[in-house]
C-alpha cells in the first residue's frame, strides 16, 4: 500500500481534488506542550473542511496514533457508528508522555487508503 | 470467559477488594439526552478513584463501545501509552445517534480478563 | 450486550433458527493434546452448515481466541474480505501453550452480535 | 513512522543485521493463482529464519494483509500468545478473491515499527 499525505489544498485547483485529499486525511490536535507523567489529550480527526461518507461499504475503518515508530493507540470503528452519513470522525485519545514525543496520527479508508497526518513535535517537561 | 461487573464499592468492607473491581471497571460519562445526526461524545474511563497500572504484563489492552448488540467503537492500546504508571485510562469516543441508545463499555485487562460498565440509556431526539 | 451461545442445531425444529444460529456461532477446530512450548494451530471458523452473508451492512467484523479470562489474539475483517457472498469466514491462529489451556472463540456480527463457542480444554504436556 | 522493508539477509554481512531484519519482517505464503469466489488460505510468517521475541515489553502486536490499497485483515495479539519465548508469530487468513490481487503483508513489533513484506501478485481465474 501507499501512505497518502496531506497537501495544503489551498494550493490546489480542482474542488473535488481538495475534497477527496481533506476528507481522507488525518488531523493532529493537541498542545504543543506536555508535562511528563500527566495525562495528555490527542484529537485525531479525519477531515478539516470536507467530510467523509460513513456508508456501509466506505467509511474510516480505523485511526491510529503513533509516536515515532512506536504505535501507541489504534481505535477501530464499526459502520454506522458516524450514523451513515457524512461526518468528521474523531477520537480523543489520553496518552501519558515521558519524554519529548513525534506524533502522527493515520486514517485508514475501506475504499481509498490509509492517509497519514502532519507529525507534530510535543515538547514534555 | 466471564463478564465481570462493577459493584458499588461502598457496600465493599475490603480494601483490596475495593480497588480491584474499581480500577478494573469500565465507566460511561455522556450526557442524557442527544440530538440525531449529531456527533455526541462518549468518554470511557477505567476506574474511577483506583488506578489501573500499566506494565508491560498488566495493563488495559482495549476498551470497547457497545450500543444494545452493536459494537461501535474499540480502542486497542500498546502498553506504556499510560508511561508504565498507574493511571486511568481513557478515551473519547464521537459516535453520531439516529434513535435512543443503550450504550455499555468494556474494558480488557490482560491480567483480569473482561470488564462490563453499567448500561446507560440516551433519549435521542 | 448478550453473549450469544451455540445450540446444538438438531434439536431445533425451525430452518430458519437452525441457520440463525449455526452460521453466527464460532467453532474452534483443534487437538486435544499440545505439547509445551510448541507451537499449536487453532481455527476458528464462524458457522459449521449454515454459512454467514458478507454484505457491507451486515458481516462478521471480528473473531477472538480466549484462554481462561486471557484474550490471546483478536482478527477484525473488513468487509468484502469474503468476497461480499456468503461464507464461513476462518482463520488460523498459532499459539504456543505452556500449560493447560481453556479455549474459547468469539464472533462478532455487524448485525447480530457476539457469539460464543463452546469451551474446549487442551492438555498441555 | 517509515515503512521498514525485507532486505535479502544473503547481501548483508554482519549477523546482527540479518537477525535484526530477518526476524522483524512480515512473509507472505500463499499459491500464485486462485479460483474466484473460492476461500484461498493466505499465511503470514514474521521472521524466516530468525525468531521473534515474545517479550512483555518487546513482541508482535500485530500483522496485517493488504490487497493493493484495501486492507482485508489485522489480527492483533496479546503478549504471551507465544510463550513468552523467541518465534515465529503466523496467522492464516482466509479471503475469497473476485479478482487478481496484489497482496502485501505487515508486522508491527512494539519496540522497531512497522514492517512491510514483499508484494504477491495472485492470478485469480
Amino acid at each position: 500500500m501507499k501512505l497518502n499525505k496531506y497537501v495544503d489544498i489551498s494550493t490546489l485547483d480542482r474542488e473535488a481534488k481538495k475534497d477527496y485529499i481533506d476528507r481522507h486525511s488525518a488531523f493532529l490536535n493537541c498542545e504543543a506542550e506536555a508535562e511528563a507523567g500527566k495525562k495528555f489529550k490527542v484529537n485525531v480527526r479525519v477531515g478539516d473542511e470536507y467530510m467523509h461518507p460513513d456508508d456501509a461499504d466506505h467509511y474510516i475503518a480505523y485511526v491510529q496514533l503513533w509516536n515515532g515508530e512506536k504505535m501507541l493507540a489504534q481505535a477501530n470503528f464499526i459502520e454506522g457508528a458516524m450514523g451513515n452519513a457524512p461526518q468528521n470522525l474523531e477520537v480523543d485519545f489520553y496518552i501519558v508522555p515521558t519524554k519529548n514525543m513525534k506524533l502522527t496520527a493515520y486514517a485508514f479508508c475501506t475504499k481509498h487508503g490509509l492517509w497519514e497526518s502532519d507529525m507534530k513535535e510535543v515538547v514534555v517537561k
